[in-house]
């Protein structure tokens, strides 16, 4: 993504973030300024991807700072409502309460803080790809790999190059990837609209597939490895991560193939301590019921729609972090 | 469905289909005259499933031996290319084999051959929802169920009635159907577009899910069982079906759920030995790329896109047809 805009940054006096509900179509950057567009802005999904609002919901913090000083209400209000904008993914909280810690010492802290979270984040996807590129080759050894992956983990689900998405753009740069497969990840299309458009821009194989296709490709020998992000990671090794990664775990495992989660430190949790005690959240039923304006079912259709899955540490071959990779196939604990 | 077109009928002097393709958005019936034109609404699915498109076929052999008796080409011609419309389901050669067979009685004899298969169908439906229900009630004595199903497997996959959710209305009828959880059904939304139609004519409960979420929700607890139907039952148990049908057997194993198989014995293949000996019919891939006309991929994106999967007879607890239940998971054999 050398060159590309970030997909969340600093930009003078507001957060500059790609507006990922226009793409593929359309890379626009918007620009915010306060704390309750950024809200808006996160669950709209304007910016998406548990390092990515990690990252955005930092830079909030500054934000409010910003606000609280030129005589708005107390930043710590803002700041409450920030890090609970989205319950699944760990980072948001986490990141706002590493920033809002800064509160005391004034604006240019909290903002000093939220740069270093972002650039921490960048260099911890560079060390994912590179660890997971490594794991891919011993688990593969004898040829290029074909990655099957789900929802949207590349440099638009954290600041540049991703988690899962990160190790196949690795792999790739080293001549290492034979193919991906990205689910396309109803249902708001992640992986369709956002994973080709970065498969497109680095220039790697890949064949998009639907979500419920991914276990039987699997069983059929499609793809050597899985490769998946995650929205928080238990204590346990227990994943939560976007809705059908559990089912997609299950065909892993049925079909002998490496089933490996990549997620940068910022998403484990030790305070949590298994799947269970993992709040998914359940979006609004018109994201299944239409798309876009466009009804797909019938006049007084009723839709569930959890968004996020947990899947069992057990179904897990490997973590990937950008310090380590516990191979929880072992019995190696977090 | 009482009083409502038939999916699939005989009007005259034509094929009257209900074209599925316009649900849910409107009800039109569109005839047809000719094998061509057969051909073509079978590859669109404005006929599909698979005992729909066998009835129809076999009308289809009627058309061609008018065309035949009034000057056109050999009727042999038109049914080869009839039959092989299609690869996946088994119902679709075989009725057309079992009309063809009356070719040379004339016209009038094959026109009766495929209002019998029809009758035979109509006949089946009914039958299977009586024993999927009886079925159902012993697996889960104590509550009303909660069903999840995928794809469209009603009166609008056959004639009336249906296969899976056959057996959905006729819990329903009984009082003993807490809630249908249909499954989307990407890329066509067959899922979305038809079941969920079909449930709010019969005025059952049901909340629409996406693919994905399929797994999960089994492991979360929601469901009581899985109703599937089928595009071809090979000797073994092995079950063709839609593409996301092999996934949801691997969450019903996981979360202990009974997966029961409801088909007509017209799509029991004692021919396919097992189930890597079925064709798996691969569709274009613009149904992933796009939706209608709006692309949902980057520029220059490809897709792969199976329509169908296999899900071994070792995940699946019984088949129901009109005359009998198989319990695979004892052992029964077909």
């Amino acid at each position: 993504m050398t060159g590309a805009p970030r997909t969340v940054d600093w930009d003078g006096d507001a957060i500059a973030l790609i507006d990922q509900t226009r793409l593929p179509g359309e890379l626009v950057i918007v620009r915010v300024t306060d704390v309750d567009s950024l809200i808006d802005a996160i669950q709209r999904l304007v910016v998406r991807g548990a390092p990515a609002i990690g990252v955005a919901g930092a830079f909030g913090v500054a934000l409010a700072a910003r606000a609280a000083a030129g005589g708005g209400a107390p930043a710590t209000d803002a700041v409450a409502q920030l890090r609970a904008a989205r319950p699944t993914a760990v980072n948001l909280a986490r990141q706002v309460d590493r920033a809002a810690a800064r509160l005391g010492d004034g604006f240019d802290a909290v903002l000093a803080e939220a740069c270093a979270i972002r650039d921490e984040e960048i260099a911890a996807s560079h060390a994912m790809g590179e660890r997971g590129a490594d794991l891919v080759a011993q688990l593969i050894p004898s040829h290029a790999a074909r990655v099957m992956t789900i929802c949207n983990t590349g440099g638009l689900a954290t600041v540049e190059r991703g988690t899962a998405l990160a190790v196949v753009q690795t792999l790739h740069e080293r001549g290492a990837l034979a193919e991906a497969l990205p689910l396309e990840t109803r249902p708001l299309l992640q992986g369709a609209r956002l994973t080709t458009w970065e498969l497109e821009r680095m220039g790697a194989p890949y064949r998009l597939v639907v979500d419920a296709a991914g276990p039987a490709l699997l069983a059929s020998g499609a793809a050597d490895v899985v490769l998946t992000g995650a929205d928080r990671v238990a204590a346990n090794g227990d994943v939560a991560n976007k809705i059908g990664t559990f089912a997609l775990a299950l065909g892993a495992q049925h079909a002998g193939v490496p089933f490996v989660v990549v997620a940068p430190e910022s998403t484990v949790d030790a305070a949590t301590y298994s799947g269970s005690d993992v709040v998914i959240e359940e979006r609004d039923e018109g994201e299944v019921l239409a798309f876009g304006a466009t009804p797909v079912a019938a006049d007084g259709a009723r839709a569930a729609n959890p968004a996020f899955d947990v899947t069992p540490a057990s179904l897990i071959t490997a973590l990937v972090t950008e310090s380590r990779v516990v191979r929880l196939d072992r019995g190696e604990q977090l």
